[in-house]
């Protein structure tokens, strides 16, 4: 037993904003000895995760980081700040303190913390790194508007909207449901799709899902010419699906 | 105010088996005086649900109440499950009483509360309901196999495998990560779609997600010929997925 006790990298997922969807595991962390860090666009920027995890009653401790992530896609830029957080945590984390990353909505989806812990380990491959799963945006949207995602054998496609409406039809027939997100650039676009295909009726539009300023729109249409929030998602449940024979266990058949 | 108070029927989302993984607010709800209710699919059965609530510790109430909903795509026959499961919560509800539905998992997704709560509106339109969302199975398999669901602008399907595999063809190009759900009864035939496909490499196959005995291979082949657990479910990163041009905000153009 030549090593020391290291602290183990810890990505605690909040959820998309209401501080009862922080699960159990993630709020034990907490309220741990566990250190805080948390991402911000720029030195001294606001935290979309830290403002979850305030929400719950605690308060940020003196002691907690913010992690400066660009938003861009410049993965020089970004490789810079992954390079640079890992720096920043690795000599806490060897010193044997956990630390715990707050991420908002689940770690595993359209997060930061997957190239966090790559650079992290990168520095050091014997630190461990635990992800907390938590609630993801659409799950939260879908429950707020007791929108079914998914019945019995249904497909769900989740889909950035920037992919452009072309690549959406040629899904469409194969789901049940289309989880459209980032739709914020697109709106108009996406209502004219909708209305166009005749879905309008079968969508709903969630802003800040589970935060205090959540929004649902059942009249997307109304949104039209709208500048949203950059948390917009929109949900779709698609009555035309195109259904094969589901081949279930007991009478399995070649494919 | 003529209305008597009435209770609410609350959807108390688990997650997929980890004690831990349960909210904030599915935990405060159980702990409340609300009455306990759960899914079994046959009078005296055991409950998956129920399980995962007892894995913090807390008992089981007295007075909980079992619902049977038999395990069957005979529509007639859940029709009457959920008839007489209504009938069972709506006197407790319309007696003042919060009534909560264990769910393992998201109760948006592959549950059958959508449905109970469909027929006890339909009994009471008045009984108010809410969804507590949770972690889905797929996000916990994700964070325990440090598998990234989705970065950036990735796309993600959610799918059935009993749909066939022919349908994963046509759906391939499109994803970056393939959610294969029910793979039991067609293992064989989804781990030769993948070798031939090489990927493979980039699957991970997760039983019982979350819960003590989760087991997580990354050696899919390996399974050949195994009998699996039917809560299996196997993520696949597709390398080769075919990208367009992403349209974003600022330089927004017609498709």
């Amino acid at each position: 037993m030549k090593e020391a006790i290291q602290g183990k990298l810890i990505a605690a997922s909040l959820g998309p904003g209401d501080a009862g969807l922080i699960t159990r595991r993630a709020w034990e962390v907490m309220q741990s000895e566990a250190l805080w860090t948390y991402p911000v666009r720029r030195k001294g920027g606001q935290s979309y995760a830290l403002g979850i995890a305030e929400r719950t009653g605690l308060s940020r401790p003196d002691d907690a980081l913010a992690l400066v992530f660009p938003m861009t896609h410049d993965i020089e830029v970004l490789s810079r700040a992954w390079a640079r957080a890992a720096a920043q945590i690795v000599p806490v984390l060897q010193a044997g303190r956990d630390v715990m990353f707050l991420v908002e909505g689940d770690a595993s989806t359209f997060s930061t913390f997957t190239y966090l812990a790559r650079y992290v380990q990168n520095l050091d491959s014997s630190i461990a790194v635990e992800v907390i799963a938590g609630v993801p945006s659409y799950h939260a949207a879908a429950a707020s508007a007791s929108f079914p995602l998914a019945e019995t054998d249904d497909t769900v496609a989740v889909v950035p909207a920037g992919y452009g409406l072309h690549v959406l039809d040629t899904l469409l027939p194969h789901f049940d449901t289309l989880v459209l997100l980032k739709v914020k650039p697109l709106l108009d676009s996406v209502i004219d799709w909708l209305a166009e295909r005749d879905l309008l009726q079968d969508a709903v539009f969630m802003e800040k899902a589970g935060a205090p300023e959540e929004r649902m729109i059942r009249d997307v249409a109304s949104l039209k010419g709208e500048k949203v929030n950059y948390l917009s998602l929109i949900l779709v449940r698609n009555p035309n699906r195109q259904r094969g024979e589901v081949i279930r266990g007991c009478k399995k058949k070649e494919v």
